[in-house]
């Protein structure tokens, strides 16, 4: 077993260190997050921070890294009151990747990355065309964390759109269907391999597959 | 094209707005939540909503459920300041999946699930002596959310624990050679197959594969 106590971590070299901390707890959500100004400039980054907060009422929530003079997301989302989060694809994750390059404030990443804004009816954010699994949120609370200046997001779903055939019978996404891409580190883009489906458990009944038949090949 | 809006959401069939909203942001960080009472009663829960807060300090968020009689989780982590979070491997995940069961307080999933203990000298929370990734931290910040009675909490890394060679020269952990699983929604259990390690992204270059010839067979 290799051990990393607390004093050590602080002397490691800053880039290690980012990718050691980044990396720790597994695959994370990913998602390119859509935003506009109140003049029309569209803004997108991938992010990999969402949380599930709850779902009655759907709640999720991000962290967005300290303020810096270019970054039109957070501001957006203040100004606009609405989001979007969009499932990342395998034929396009590298143009995903490259939205996290420091593009200059009033520089929309949905050109310069090459994606297509879609915008519905009577919702501000625009939502990436080119994702079959799109959230469209309406900011709930913002939390500033002293302890290192991140700011947490959260948001309600207002919105979901998805192409046909994607939700399961039991309201489940099925994102393996779907070709949704997961991240670990920073840089890293995974494609999950489904295990099993569980049923819910019970402290006296041994955990067992939901549905045998079904998960033989799930 | 699937539409569903705020008002269609709220009027969801319970269970199937919980699997769809726990679906959404694709998979999930996932985790076994190690802490102990200050009698030395001992307890394990699975946990798919940590998120990376920051690497300096390095902080680790997650979100506990509204506090129930028999939530010994939060109440153990307030009274010694410490827990464990350990990833989960394909070999033992139902076990792991078990924990989320509604044991009696008092009762260690530890015990009932079958999961070894495994502590180290100057810390209270046990590890899970069956995960290859652990990380032991230290209680930060609590926010209790107003807006639907869960908490939100925060805690630097101080120990992290893992198998040899784990760790790259760039300081990502190697989950693939750890066999670290993910999950979607509530219960459907996956592993990561991995596309590319992506170059760190600058506006003027193309996005581009960080290691063409490893990443051939990453």
């Amino acid at each position: 077993m290799k051990s990393i106590k607390s004093e050590e971590i602080a002397q490691l070299e800053k880039q290690y260190r980012i990718s050691l901390i980044n990396s720790l707890i597994g695959f994370r959500s990913l998602n390119l997050l859509g935003t506009t100004s109140n003049d029309g400039v569209s803004n997108l980054c991938i992010i990999s921070s969402t949380f599930h907060l709850g779902a009655n009422p759907p709640l999720i929530g991000l962290v967005i890294r300290p303020e810096r003079e270019h970054n039109d997301t957070l501001r957006n989302i203040k100004l606009t009151g609405q989001y979007t989060l969009n499932n990342v694809l395998p034929e396009w994750y590298m143009q995903a990747h490259q939205t996290s390059a420091s593009y200059p404030s009033g520089v929309s990443e949905f050109d310069a990355c090459h994606f297509k804004k879609q915008y519905i009816h009577g919702f501000k954010a625009p939502f990436v065309a080119e994702s079959n699994i799109c959230i469209g949120l309406e900011l709930r609370e913002v939390i500033d964390m002293e302890i290192n200046g991140t700011t947490l997001v959260i948001g309600e779903v207002i919105q979901i759109l998805t192409e046909d055939g994607l939700i399961g019978v039991d309201g489940t996404v099925d994102h393996t269907k779907a070709s949704t891409m997961t991240v670990a580190g920073l840089d890293t883009y995974f494609l999950p391999q489904p295990v099993g489906q569980l049923a819910y458990a019970k402290p006296e009944i041994e955990p067992h597959l939901l549905n045998p038949d079904v998960n033989s090949n799930v």
